[in-house]
């Protein structure tokens, strides 16, 4: 009897592993959710935002395409979103309270469940690289502020005056957001806000996931307040025995109910499709506390979801087989 | 047939409600895990220990007693070992590799599953008190840096000179670690490494759960290193459907596994027992990525669970009907 269980474990992990390995190589990214209903956006502007997805997506699954691993793929696709002023990370980064930008980011392996995260840095120009680094070629998973900084120094990461991150558009959102705190002696966020962070969730060749968030923060954030982007579990998370999640959004929210870990652990603990899991997550649990936002989630059987309760997120997926798919709204 | 599916559900909630109320009020607390064997303090430093363990436990447990809430409960006992040098957080804490103090700490309500953390302050006393100033008086759930202390001075908290936070035991292991790390080039921990957090988890009269972590960090941390202790759902977690955790050890490990989230994800998911998750995330999981460290636990229910897999672990406990219970080593 014992054999044939023996046996029959054997059986199922090695369908289990050719399973993982025959699974479509797939990336998805979002580029951050909000209050962007249809209207919102001129259809250039629209342009602008689907063209820059796309060749985030495209150069993500050429990576993957060519063999390469997941953690490479997000990091190209992550840093393509990073350098452009359309979303808020990297050069596109909102403003702080202090006219600052200061940035977070985070990234994860699910074949090693490895992590590295960094808030605060304000000189690097791409904060998911230096997330990588923090990662591979240090001891430890979170560096903060002026000493994140010293590592991308040490590690000879590209840094850039503080005068790159600033774009007219969000200084000029920045003032508005300024005069209407000064008005209404309050600092809740507007009717319009958008969280523009960015994120990848991938499945490589190898069967595995990793995952990547990179975001400016919140427009007028004080006391170095950080978001649910660099919080291994709230924004960003990957285990190959459940899934690759990345999140945007009320960040609060996310780091309160551990979003990202809560999605895997609902895969992992309760069986939960990914979809059915983001669901809860997302249109109960974020729903009921009153926060809002969305998450991208990608199973290691290839399953993904895209899931938000605000009125758009900046999305897309490519997939072996498929077309590179992108969207803004609702449907 | 639908009538009786509802009145069922009624009275099985009003069952559960009643349970929760009527669950014995607790508190456990910890002051660290790590290379703590028989042998390492004299008696009279076991005497110490298990003094201030029971002073903070006792004060933890009037306040239960009184009628007051699991987070009054948990910041009494965390602030007594914050204010002993003999524990690593508040007055006792380690050095970083600069040689300065860097505090740490997070605070969770399990009835709204509101939260505070603070990481990089230098000159609050009571590192706990600013992160439940943080889930009470802010918008948000973490402040980092000098950000953090602008936030403690706008809420008039005590602030301390930083002097306060120097003894001459951390600073002479400060030293020696410095001269080991120059002697072996590596900044691999010592042998006998003692993770000297401190935390407390309870459970009121009313059901309702809190957990709070505070630390000093590690000896010798650079770049702005962000440990567990600040990271809701690794360090710290509460959550009335499921538990409350706080955790001890080499903090990456724990922000990478989200050790006190996928406890309690165990609890709420797969119908574990606070000691069946403890012991599958401390025993198997953290155990088989090569981490050290330990968690209290304690379930909506009043079951708990105090669980290392190093040497010792400070802790105790103390319920409603039973006298208080101190321990340091395994047995």
């Amino acid at each position: 009897m014992c054999k044939i269980f023996y046996i029959l474990t054997l059986v199922m992990s090695i369908v289990g592993g050719a399973a993982a390995q025959d699974s479509p190589i797939t990336i998805v990214i979002h580029g951050g959710a909000g209050a962007m209903a249809p209207g919102r956006y001129t259809q250039e502007q629209e342009a602008a935002f689907k063209a820059k997805l796309t060749e985030a997506l495209e150069l993500g699954y050429s990576v993957l395409d060519g063999g390469g691993t997941a953690l490479d793929a997000i990091q190209a696709a992550i840093t393509t979103m990073e350098d452009s002023p359309l979303f808020n990370a990297g050069k596109g980064a909102v403003f702080t309270a202090e006219g600052k930008n200061e940035l977070d980011a985070s990234i994860m392996d699910g074949a090693t469940k490895n992590a590295g995260a960094i808030t605060g840095a304000t000189r690097v120009k791409n904060p998911i690289k230096l997330a990588r680094a923090v990662m591979e070629n240090s001891k430890h998973v979170m560096f903060a502020g002026a000493g994140a900084e010293s590592f991308a120094k040490s590690q000879g990461l590209e840094l850039v005056p503080r005068s790159y991150f600033h774009t007219d558009e969000r200084w000029n959102a920045y003032k508005r957001a300024l005069k209407a705190e000064e008005a209404e002696k309050e600092s809740a966020l507007p009717h319009d806000y958008k969280y523009g962070t960015v994120g990848a969730v991938a499945l490589d060749r190898n069967g595995n996931l990793a995952a990547g968030t990179s975001t400016g923060g919140m427009t007028l954030k004080r006391f170095g307040r950080v978001g649910d982007a660099p919080i291994i579990g709230a924004g960003t998370f990957a285990d190959n025995a459940s899934c690759a999640v990345s999140a945007t959004g009320h960040g609060e929210y996310f780091i309160r109910l551990t979003i990202a870990r809560d999605i895997c652990a609902q895969v992992e603990y309760a069986g939960k499709t990914v979809a059915d899991a983001a669901n809860d997550v997302i249109h109960h649990r974020l729903q009921d506390l009153g926060g809002d936002g969305g998450v991208i989630v990608l199973g290691a059987d290839g399953d993904y979801a895209m899931t938000f309760n605000t009125a758009g997120m900046f999305r897309g997926v490519k997939r072996e087989g498929e077309s590179v798919s992108v969207a803004i709204y609702e449907n």
